[in-house]
């Protein structure tokens, strides 16, 4: 790609919705043809674009989206409905607040309920309108975040004509340590989880995250819920080789300049030149979401060679040394920030820190394009 | 400020415009009436909302507006021509770059030339107008990062002529360690901008950022460049109390519960309870732009009480322990994350970075709300 695809801006976000889709099969065919394969799409669709990543999963076959919050869903669902979508279903998370009752219902949007206070709010709602409304029902079972504690879910086992006039279309919880195959907490959250929803004979089930898509299939139920690995970041601890990369960012190099052996670069004057250098200033920084740590640790790909992002990282701007790079390379102007050799895993440990952020993080100002719609 | 007023969201921040001219002005007041303040906007106005900001400055009598690219120059232009606004001056830090001279003119967007290239570029285009097109010329003195080097300001002082075609407004430096008023690198940088600018004789000339705005008149020139003193923090090293506080962050208790003595929370199980607790999980994590180092450091403000941040922040919510917190203050259904006990400077050393960092990477997904505009 071309960096005048970048236009005014001076970094691109390739993103792959073919690759998301190629993941989102991925993870659909660990289970089997009786467990739906939801798609997490909150938090903008991990920083990619909620509206085009559902857009081409709708279209390939998901009908189930989540999301955190209810601005997030009335987003997305406006955005479907454009395009005549307006099948799919949308979770909110965090489940319906006051004042969130009628805009749940008007813009057909289920809530995840986390508690008594939740359920009794809907449910009250619910038994208002023509039609029973949907919802699911979170259960916790270790995480301590959200969904029924375990007074809360003793007494509505107890009490289990408190769900009458809501459609519960599942039963949820959420795992701890998924991502970490033989902690003992997998079983243990397992075992809570099927021991309460045996109290909800006929209501369908899910427990699943992406790690836990690759647990064995105790873990699928009716539904699996996978969010970073639809986005081609693995879970830690398993193999990579089944998904597809997502995105890649390409920079403009703003500037190139001599400098001596001697010279200091950047702010604090932190990095000293110990040769005649050429550097080139990258039109990336922090605000882009190139998190500050990556100064003096990333590498950037130009052409076919690598080369280190010295000194610390700007604002909008990071100094790669080029002085061992082909002058026939630089005359792209452009470097590439996460490629195959550098990848989000890559660039997440450099930054001290889990993909997921770097991917939720990246900035609005990076220019943003989609492949393989 | 009811949580009513985030709507959809579940968290908000509260920008005060008035506080942002207020710090402009007090930077202003530092200077002789002889020097200019502009006003760097770039980065979204530190995360601020450039288009918001800049409106306000523009109306106290701001002419002088940075920003990085040519995007975001545009936008803010169209913005503020939408206003009636069409007089003050846009310029790009990064310079014109190829295919960028119409658009530049077009939006009447100034650039800073950084090197021959650009100079080259910028002079034939304006030679081919009928008035001669305005630029700022930089001349690096130490960054090592933007700007002329060395060897082609030797050659532009040799070749003047170079700049024929050109009005060249201002010629411009960056300090790389202001913000330590005693640092000797500042003495050198002055010292060499004065060098290379008395061969531009007749040219008004800008150094101080923030940090150089608050050192001696000698720094200050005809144009001072503050950044994020505008938005209330204070380079390190300097006296915080001349400086309004900008922003506030408020989020909404998403579920209240109780957890027992034993139990563990968020993901990794990280945080083991000591005692019974009750936890209130609040609607902001890392991709809401809270850092997700802060787990286990920060604290909010629940009514009058503070409440630490325990286990792992999410990326949709972090877990509070609120077992001390006076029931009354809960029923609030918020907490302040950013506040007078705990404001950019805590909340940066916490996640091991700079409030710039924090600041320009506030995510999109919680609600703004400007105030005394």
């Amino acid at each position: 790609m071309s960096l005048s695809a970048t236009g005014h801006a001076d970094s691109c976000l390739s993103i792959d919705l073919g690759a998301i889709v190629s993941n989102w099969r991925t993870i659909d065919s660990l289970s089997s043809a009786a467990t739906i394969t939801a798609a997490m799409v909150k938090a903008n669709g991990y920083g990619l674009g909620a509206n085009k990543v559902a857009e081409a999963l709708a279209q390939a076959g998901c009908t189930e989206f989540f999301v955190a919050n209810l601005g997030e869903a009335i987003a997305l669902r406006q955005h479907l409905d454009g395009l005549g979508q307006n099948q799919p279903n949308i979770m909110t998370l965090h489940g319906c607040h006051l004042d969130q009752l009628d805009d749940h219902a008007a813009f057909r949007i289920t809530p995840v309920l986390n508690d008594l206070e939740q359920l009794s709010r809907w449910r009250m709602f619910s038994q208002r309108q023509s039609d029973r409304l949907p919802a699911l029902l979170h259960i916790d079972t270790g995480m301590t975040r959200l969904g029924f504690d375990t007074d809360q879910i003793d007494w509505l086992i107890e009490n289990k004509s408190a769900l009458d006039g809501v459609d519960c279309r599942y039963v949820m919880s959420h795992m701890v340590s998924a991502e970490i195959a033989d902690d003992p907490i997998n079983a243990r959250q397992l075992d809570a989880f099927n021991e309460v929803r045996q109290w909800f004979a006929g209501i369908p089930a899910s427990l699943a995250n992406s790690a836990g898509s690759m647990l064995s299939a105790a873990y699928h139920f009716q539904m699996t819920r996978p969010g970073i690995a639809l986005y081609g970041a693995h879970p830690a601890d398993l193999p990579t080789d089944r998904l597809t990369r997502v995105v890649t960012w390409q920079a403009r190099i703003v500037q190139l300049r001599h400098a001596k052996a001697g010279d200091r670069v950047g702010y604090g004057g932190t990095y000293l030149l110990g040769r005649d250098s050429r550097i080139a200033t990258v039109g990336v920084g922090y605000a882009d979401g190139y998190n500050r740590k990556l100064g003096g640790k990333a590498t950037v790909l130009i052409g076919t060679q690598t080369a280190p992002v010295i000194g610390r990282v700007s604002m909008d701007s990071i100094t790669v040394d080029v002085t061992d790079i082909d002058p026939a390379h630089l005359r792209h102007g452009s470097v590439e920030l996460l490629h195959d050799g550098y990848d989000l895993s890559r660039m997440a440990g450099d930054a001290d820190t889990i993909a997921y952020e770097i991917l939720t993080r990246l900035g609005t100002r990076p220019a943003r394009h989609y492949q393989n719609a």
